[in-house]
């Protein structure tokens, strides 16, 4: 009997996490199951603390930018690796056993997903209360409990699982939606087919062009980089993390001489790993 | 009889934005008043629109980072900019009328508070609904007309303004909690004292080293940077605006050619002002 992997998401079913461990599913048929959680932290800390293998998080949107909460838990000195990345198409309904918007007075759903339907939350639904729930398919499924005047912003996937009907489509507020999620694990991913490598640093010493030094060791090997986002390393105003990712996996014969040059440079360093994407 | 000007701010009364706008007043007394607005949109539009003079939002926490809506506004080609920046020490408090944690069944608060306290909310109170509200003070002003099992995340400021009981004192996940806060106006700051002043740009193409190149403008004339963040472009993954602030005012004898070389290397470039701290 072999043993299965477990990939925890942020549960429950219909959440577009659970989309995106569908397709790790899918790459890797036969062998997974997934189990949801109902937070992003408690994905992390599943995987961290050894009851799943794997963990399928969101780490950016197109249009609301990074999730604050992935990258502050993936930025700390821990064993927790990216081991995979996976984009998803996102779009927004607005569900409800209502028989029109006059009559909703609450709306509930993720903190990102509200924040990707502002203008319409704005312009049609300026009096009701906004309820964040963990997930977007949390606020779906707390619909067939509740009567009328609730509404859920949720995927197309939670209408069809939860079958809610659609009170008016596509309210999001941009075309080019997109989430990136990644699989994480406790050890580096060994495939020879990455093709980006995420590293998070802290500078050495607040002094001019610290940053330009960093960003020098890339540009000397012409390493693109594909993304470079401050967070706050929560020490006060002005002490900034670093998220990096560039261009080039494990195999490229220049990262490793980057990573290196970068130890010395910097006061903090972590290399969160060399992956591919998953599509 | 002189015209007052009026300063627009995310309100009601005891929002941390209240107190930034009112240490505005303090550094120019005798001709401005204050104005409520209900959301940080709403706040940036009565300035747009010419209905106030100048406005008053939160940019950016120590703990959470930067507040996404004021950052996509700003960054528009539109006549906003920078006049001033207010940082103020923020403490968090949960008000209620109710006995104790065990009572509370919803917890209500903006989103930023809601995230700078997540530790406290998921271990003591993780049976709790979390409502998003559009202010700190606007939850606070709501519980004199609920009964018990509702509380919210205030401020000392709001404690004392609304006379709502403080059930558990400081449940901020950090010491280190500051905000940052921004005065708008339609035109820029004129003022010789500032110190500080913030761009935001998009590369010209995506070429190995692009960013290296922007920093190395400032790195020439050894400007030093006190942040760098991106934001999307909201075109899709992979796309996005570039925030820049640096130590130089407008009576720095390089700023204008650093900018002025800018201009060729970057697809998109807006001055947002160069201004001086108010503390």
């Amino acid at each position: 009997m072999t043993m299965k992997t477990t990939i925890a998401y942020l549960g429950p079913e219909g959440t577009f996490s659970h989309q995106a461990a569908q397709k790790c599913l899918e790459s890797n048929p036969g062998n997974i199951n997934l189990q949801p959680y109902p937070g992003i932290a408690q994905v992390l800390y599943a995987v961290e603390n050894d009851e799943t293998a794997l963990g399928v998080v969101p780490a950016e949107n197109s249009i609301e930018g990074s999730v604050n909460i992935t990258l502050d838990l993936l930025a700390r000195d821990i064993p927790l690796y990216i081991k995979a990345e996976i984009i998803i198409d996102i779009k927004h309904h607005l569900l409800s056993h209502s028989k029109d918007l006059n009559s909703v007075h609450t709306v509930m759903s993720h903190t990102q997903a509200i924040a990707q339907c502002r203008h319409f939350l704005e312009t049609r639904l300026k009096n009701a209360d906004i309820l964040e729930t963990t997930s977007t398919a949390e606020a779906v499924s707390r619909l067939n409990s509740h009567g009328e005047g609730l509404a859920a912003i949720g995927s197309p996937e939670s209408h069809k699982i939860y079958q809610v009907p659609i009170l008016h489509p596509d309210i999001g507020c941009y075309p080019h939606n997109q989430t990136r999620f990644l699989l994480v694990g406790r050890s580096p991913e060994t495939n020879s087919l990455s093709s980006k490598t995420s590293l998070v640093l802290s500078l050495k010493k607040d002094r001019p062009g610290g940053l330009y030094d960093i960003l020098g060791e890339f540009a000397k090997y012409e390493l693109n980089l594909c993304k470079i986002e401050s967070r706050p390393a929560k020490m006060g105003l002005g002490n900034y993390l670093f998220f990096i990712d560039c261009e080039a996996g494990s195999n490229h014969p220049d990262l490793l001489k980057v990573i290196d040059s970068l130890r010395t440079k910097t006061g903090y360093l972590k290399n969160l790993g060399s992956y591919r994407c998953i599509s």
